[in-house]
């Protein structure tokens, strides 16, 4: 399926903190036209962070959002790159880092929503630092085993990222997909 | 996990063709505030909808999206209620109505935009008039089993929508999921 993109003809018509709208008129089949509307916001990046023989799991609490379950995450500010997001985020999160990334996925999620959420593997993370959180952050962090993580699907109001849950469901119902991202993890196991 | 709300203190920025944007100063847990960002748009209805031992599956092609399946869906449209847009898009989509329908399930699928995605259960349905499709919609029905149905998960390419492809990997990761919901659809069987 072809990806969503801002038309090039299309008008900005409100730039907000998070998400800018657009608009223009879409020539339809039968020849009329009819005012279209998308959004774009900030990509977003998720980072599966392997320490040892486990993955890094993030215990947030938000205001008005309650507690919930996740993978290192955030949104990329101002004009650095993708990775370089990933990698601010598992340090600010976590206090991790890794000498190696990996792009794993990247998706469209949103319908309308013109947005990218990117997901990273960091792989043989080391403790470097203290946690350095936001103000509106409450983020612990605990590891867990690639089984625990997967697991996490069956309960989805406390883990909300969809993308990583489609995925995780995925290689529940086919082992070599699992396989294949269990090598990912540990490439020299 | 709490639903995402509008707060009463919230204002509207931006009022769109789908999507209102609206702010307000969040209090922080440090006592700062900051401008926080919601959208809001229509709540969206899909469709199971039941012929004889088979659902109703559409192919459909949109101008810049290429063609895709999906289940009969669309948006809840100025006053009415969720259960008459899903008979309508229903109706207009493939002709078929029936007198018997069951609110499945209700998601609030999107971060940061407050909507629902709502998932009806139509029984025993009924071809009772022609196609009734907008100008800008392309959309041929064909019957599917339910394992077929099931197996559209595997190729998120063309089966995009989400919530649907979570519930039906969850029936093909539990047996009895799979088996209660193949009596919601088939009651008397």
């Amino acid at each position: 399926m072809a990806r969503e993109e801002i038309p090039k003809q299309a008008k900005r018509m409100f730039k907000g903190q998070i998400f800018d709208v657009f608009q223009w008129e879409q020539k339809m089949y039968d020849g009329s036209y009819k005012t279209f509307e998308l959004l774009k916001r900030p990509n977003t990046v998720q980072v599966l962070a392997v320490v040892k023989d486990k993955i890094l799991l993030l215990e947030q609490e938000q205001p008005e959002k309650g507690v919930y379950l996740s993978l290192p995450d955030g949104r990329v500010e101002g004009n650095e790159d993708e990775l370089t997001a990933a990698q601010r985020e598992l340090l600010e999160e976590t206090g991790f880092e890794s000498k190696s990334w990996i792009e794993w996925q990247r998706f469209q999620p949103m319908v309308k929503v013109v947005f990218d959420v990117v997901i990273y593997i960091a792989v043989d993370c080391l403790k470097v630092a203290e946690q350095n959180l936001d103000e509106g952050e409450k983020i612990k962090w605990k590891l867990v085993s690639l089984d625990e993580l997967l697991a996490l699907t069956d309960d989805r109001e406390v883990f909300k990222q969809q993308e990583l849950a489609m995925l995780f469901m995925d290689m529940r119902l086919h082992t070599d997909k699992k396989e294949a991202f269990r090598k990912l993890l540990w490439p020299d196991a």
